[in-house]
């Protein structure tokens, strides 16, 4: 046989915006998404995973058209047997994946249908800094009902979570708005059947948190300049109009200076707005902790005027509100805000936003809030692309990875998995004693393991110790095993030492111990209940 | 704006070889997979998630070539600006993600490395039944040392992981081989510098487990009728040589005879065997549990005769049998047992595989061994691709799906989750109230949750309780209400007491209560744990 050509040597790299994921990165990851699983499941929610694969066409949103099918997608075409076959992709969120599922196996699955699903998605996009095209999601979603306890229910649920997975409360606010108020407001003002107009605000609306107040005002009328100085053409709004919509977002801001100062004058109302009185929803009985929630829907409802829609919308948020009361859920924790706008776009109905609102500092070394960990919202139409029919379902997107950031921030998880204890080889020919002591203290639930290196330089193998965040190290030379002891060092205590303890303190505090052979483990374990005693 | 077209309706259906998994399938799964991370972490080593995505380049073994680029994986092509970019691919297993990784990150990692990872894995092959494209592995490596402990190691902590994840002591076995000993062989036969036969045996010894000792023995000398009818090819071996290889696939049932019936007499000896004794490695303390593994390399010995790679490899094994017997690892787990052939092309040195010895029923109701669910070895070359210098590593994956499938089989998992507790809907405008309830159980870390669907017809209810496996329902109609009670079902034992329970029976033990809402969380926990008493 001819010998094959060398081939050069490939690049051992990750394709660009991969990564990879290493030790405690991947354990944390792990532990949290179990912590959200535990909430999911006591809310009694089923787990859900689908393949990562999919048709092309099942996805849906990213249909193949003749020149990039796969824009935003990773996509390929089967290979089948005598021609070319089906597009595949890879999954870029877990909701498409669910609309799947549910219409495939509608007939065995409960209805409703309250399903977990986490693992990762991918994204066929340009990579930035700290942008990869690999990510994990962590879904809740309830298919099949049109109840606002569905909606409640996943919000108790999202707020649960956070603290479970150790935020703590005031550190985090799950904010809710809905769609069909945004409707409203925009039919109150006469733009109703205005289909291209409607979607310009809205399009606009979503910039709110990029461009602020001043931004939105703009572009809602005669236009803006950006900040490489390009003209962007406004949607044309008369200033009463935009007004309006500036008091939909601005909802929060003004609810306060009204619950500060006293309600407005009636030549301080918004102009164009209806001032209508909250009727047959104020009537309910509610808490002292919702003075919110209904301050803001009075505020809403002078917005809205009369409308169907808007008025739809009211009810809905009126209707969370109470169900999270009656959980003991206050607006310290869920609160009415028109200000998400996230999403409004794609949901049909309530949306959801859930916000650290403590303080981290950015790039610039300025303070800002940490923000937007998940999402979601009301989405009555992601099924019917399969079977026809209008299925209703609820659900919230966790962002894993800027939750696990968020803890790190915080301190509550160390990025730090604890090393094993090392024993140290002194005696190449009697690695089986080594192994020995080290099955001892496995079996004793103690992460352990001998040096597997070259056992030539004992430097070497400290070091390696050193490089795994070894707690101890374990030595049996030549003269121990005569006299059946070993050593133990406290690497811990020693580095302690090291760093610049006085020769009282070595004395007082030794970092190393000569036991008999059989008190191994028992020592091994005493060092590290006081190694863990003073780390808290 | 001009309508689009309307697009037909997709199917809801995965893509061919793919599938979904619910519930049980996933949390078992899951819970497993931690339970393996658990004792590889004990053992010291590291958790490692690569990207899912490869540069093909990297993934080595299916380099593109110009007609089918993605032979054996899912790959596509980058679309990079002004042009075609790299072909991508998705992993196929978690070897070769291991050797990217090490060759890139090897200045930071610590030497040596033990890894391990976890997840799926992509094959683009022609799916069958029960063989899908996408499954878990679940893999244990250790890169950058030629010590046998390595190997003995991952041995030890492939039988402490069996026996973690419900495998009882007995009902699995580790069986060693190694390479360099099958090399030995064919070096003593005079097949040591015919690479062509030497890999034509190789390839036919790869069917042992296929076409038994029969089909092996017409494979390795004149050839062989298979199932159709079609003839294949011998190898060409004179009866002696075909006699010795088959000695050596045999060697456990020649042992086992050899113990049973004494030694053999000379003219019983394998034509072509040397008869050497052991001398080096027999003056080895050794404890009886040893004799087994000692008695097998004997009589290697006398297949390898006086060859370097076969004494090499005789060495290689007894070390690692020393090693294991030092921690307490004896034959009863942990064997040599040179009919492990599955690999042996693809290793360089020790071979293991873990299989379980229990035997279930296959398809045609004949009883068999249940068979493997872990191999690996050590793989010498594979970092080399990207460096340019060997690595030694070593390591073991195990089948996740596979085991699963053992575990259910012995009843060691249920494949169920236990339901939520359903409070369902007597009256949709108190849905705050039953909110309320579930809250209060939910708190007390018991799942529950409201019924969501359309509460009119209380039947559909019961029947969603049923679907979803609940164990308890409550209820609160207005009747209840106005008593301060409310009505909690045991739908287990009122399952129980449908079936076939006579009126004393039913009257004796109810399985519905009258109680206070104030005792609803106590009655709920009574009843759970009656139940669960019941079932264990």
């Amino acid at each position: 046989m001819a010998k094959p050509k060398k081939a050069p040597r490939p690049n051992a790299e990750t394709p660009k915006g991969f990564r990879d994921y290493f030790g405690a990165e991947v354990t944390e990851r792990a532990e949290m998404l179990g912590r959200i699983a535990g909430v999911y499941h006591r809310y009694g929610f089923d787990a859900l995973e689908s393949s990562a694969v999919e048709t092309v066409e099942a996805l849906g949103k990213f249909l193949p058209d003749v020149d990039r099918p796969n824009e935003g997608v990773f996509a390929w075409q089967e290979d089948d047997e005598g021609g070319k076959g089906d597009w595949l992709a890879l999954r870029y969120d877990l909701t498409a994946p669910l609309a799947r599922v549910y219409a495939q196996h509608r007939n065995e699955l409960p209805t409703p249908y309250r399903r977990y699903a986490m693992g990762p998605v991918w994204r066929n996009e340009k990579p930035g800094p700290g942008r990869y095209r690999q990510f994990y999601q962590c879904d809740a979603d309830t298919v099949g009902t049109a109840s606002m306890a569905a909606d409640a229910e996943i919000c108790a649920m999202l707020a649960d979570t956070l603290e479970e997975v150790g935020i703590p409360r005031g550190d985090y606010i799950v904010r809710v708005n809905n769609r069909k108020v945004l409707n409203g407001v925009l039919e109150a003002m006469g733009l109703g059947d205005d289909e291209a107009r409607s979607a310009a605000v809205m399009r606009t609306i979503d910039k709110f948190d990029k461009v602020g107040e001043e931004g939105v005002h703009q572009l809602l009328t005669t236009g803006r300049k950006d900040a490489s100085g390009a003209f962007i053409e406004g949607v044309g709004l008369t200033e009463d109009r935009a007004e309006l919509v500036l008091a939909f977002l601005n909802s929060k801001t003004i609810v306060e200076k009204e619950l500060r100062d006293g309600p407005p004058q009636p030549d301080e109302r918004i102009p164009g707005g209806m001032g209508v009185k909250l009727n047959d929803l104020q009537d309910r009985s509610h808490s002292a902790g919702q003075a919110w929630n209904w301050a803001v829907m009075d505020h809403l409802m002078r917005l809205v005027g009369q409308t169907d829609i808007g008025m739809q919308g009211l009810k809905e948020l009126g209707e969370i509100a109470d169900l999270l009361a009656a959980q003991g859920y206050g607006p310290d924790r869920i609160v009415i805000d028109p200000s998400v706008v996230r999403g409004l776009g794609y949901y049909t109905g309530p949306v959801f936003e859930a916000e650290l609102t403590f303080e981290i500092l950015d790039e610039k070394g300025r303070k800002r809030q940490f923000g937007s960990v998940a999402g979601g919202g009301r989405y009555d139409d992601l099924v019917k692309r399969f079977t026809g029919q209008s299925v209703p379902a609820t659900g919230i997107s966790i962002g894993v990875d800027r939750l696990l950031a968020a803890l790190r921030e915080k301190g509550r998880i160390g990025g730090h998995v604890e090393g094993p204890v090392v024993v140290t080889v002194m005696d190449k020919g009697r690695m089986a004693d080594y192994q020995a002591m080290v099955a001892e203290l496995r079996n004793a639930g103690i992460r352990a393991e001998v040096y597997l290196g070259n056992p030539k330089n004992f430097g070497n193998q400290l070091k390696y110790a050193d490089r795994r965040g070894s707690p101890v190290a374990v030595i049996e030379g030549g003269d121990e095993k005569a006299k059946g002891v070993v050593q133990i060092k406290d690497l811990v205590l020693g580095a302690k030492l090291a760093e610049g303890a006085t020769l009282e303190e070595w004395k007082e505090r030794p970092s190393q111990f000569e036991v008999p052979r059989g008190d191994l483990v028992a020592k091994v374990r005493e060092i590290l209940s006081a190694q863990q005693g003073g780390r808290h």
